[in-house]
């Protein structure tokens, strides 16, 4: 599998008026997580679009479990568990800065033709650099 | 059960540079037809806060199907198919004005007493009123 | 001139820990008021973007007098006092349910074409459309 | 003067279909400046908060020069460039990667007390701190 750890400080337009992050506001952490965990692997997701790469959301199921506040340093630990195929699924979890568990999360987006906005099997960077941390 | 629609039309801000509707955006999407929901029961939600009860969400599952464009009018059909407990779960489902499946979703939400900020099992507006739905 | 009413009501979203509307989200509502502005006027602004017309914002001005809070409907006064040329001048106020104003602002947006993203001079619909605005 | 620069990476989320940063989201990026800002002045915002003081916004300048775009490393020069009173003005200078002035911007902030929600003249730990930088 592979995993990396990302840092994100809560911003004061995320929080609602509850006092803690609005629910909306974890899938753009997700996405920041998945970018970034992209970068680790070498693999510029803005370079990877004007390649005609596209990989739209499919799915989210988020659990909330304890709030997120303002101001706080999260981290968030982003894995990949299966070599994708034309899918590839991302796991979060998020923390806080006493190690709290404060969300898990799962994602699946799709490998999509930006010209045909259709899946694509073809091997692409992410496939590709992934594939050496599941074949041993 | 019950159920309800909820119409919104798609903010130029809502869109992100693949020319769609950003993924976390339907979390507000939802957010909004729970509100609008409510106040097609006679509940103010906004008032509920005030009298001690809040509404946060648990658990939020997204399946993104085709996506949703600039200006567009979706309609938002949701429901509560099970009499709530402490916790009320809604199902979402999201049409274009082809009346074509866009997204289908769920968020569990739990009754949170405002001042201790934890699940509380006592009867409120929301459960009184949805309790018709379910009993006959 | 040319005046126009929208209604907007206050998404939780939109809401931050402070308990007011953030300062950020005004310049969502200002964009939906355009839209509709022109929507008033005839012009679909979708399809304005499909034919060639863009119409970035060049200059914002806001102050914030009173806060709008969760859940009340905004009514948004916007005005165009100037016949536009290049480009166009927004006006807006923003009152709550009490008819108290709560912001003020500006904004000015430039006319560019699609393809080469420079500020055009051609005529548009917005232009022909408020033409009649201003002459007599 | 009080100068500092920040650095911003801009999100998918922040994009809108212009291929853009939306112009809404500007706003947030001088928020983290100011926070920013005031920590490199050995200032806790949030902590502040707790204190009972508050700074929301009065007023907001922006103008757009040249847009921003996804991935874009953003650096926020952020100045503050008259001691403040009962209000403080922070001036901003956005620069992407190239060096190339994206945006400059003027936000006006009031200290008001927590508890009354009005307007305070009272000495507060961002004057004194800020108050050695205007007086030699």
């Amino acid at each position: 599998m592979f995993s990396t750890d990302i840092q994100i400080r809560v911003r004061y337009a995320e929080t609602d008026q509850m006092g803690y992050v609005y629910y909306g506001n974890y899938a753009t952490y997700f996405e920041v997580a998945r970018v970034e965990a992209l970068r680790a692997l070498g693999i510029n997701y803005s370079e990877l679009e004007k390649q005609g790469v596209m990989m739209p959301v499919l799915e989210l199921k988020t659990k909330f479990i304890r709030p997120a506040k303002y101001d706080q340093i999260l981290t968030i630990r982003i894995s990949v568990k299966k070599m994708p195929t034309v899918r590839i699924v991302f796991d979060y979890e998020v923390f806080n800065e006493s190690n709290e568990l404060l969300t898990v999360a799962e994602t699946t987006l799709v490998f999509v033709d930006a010209h045909t906005m259709k899946p694509t099997q073809t091997s692409n960077p992410v496939t590709e650099t992934l594939n050496k941390y599941f074949t041993e």
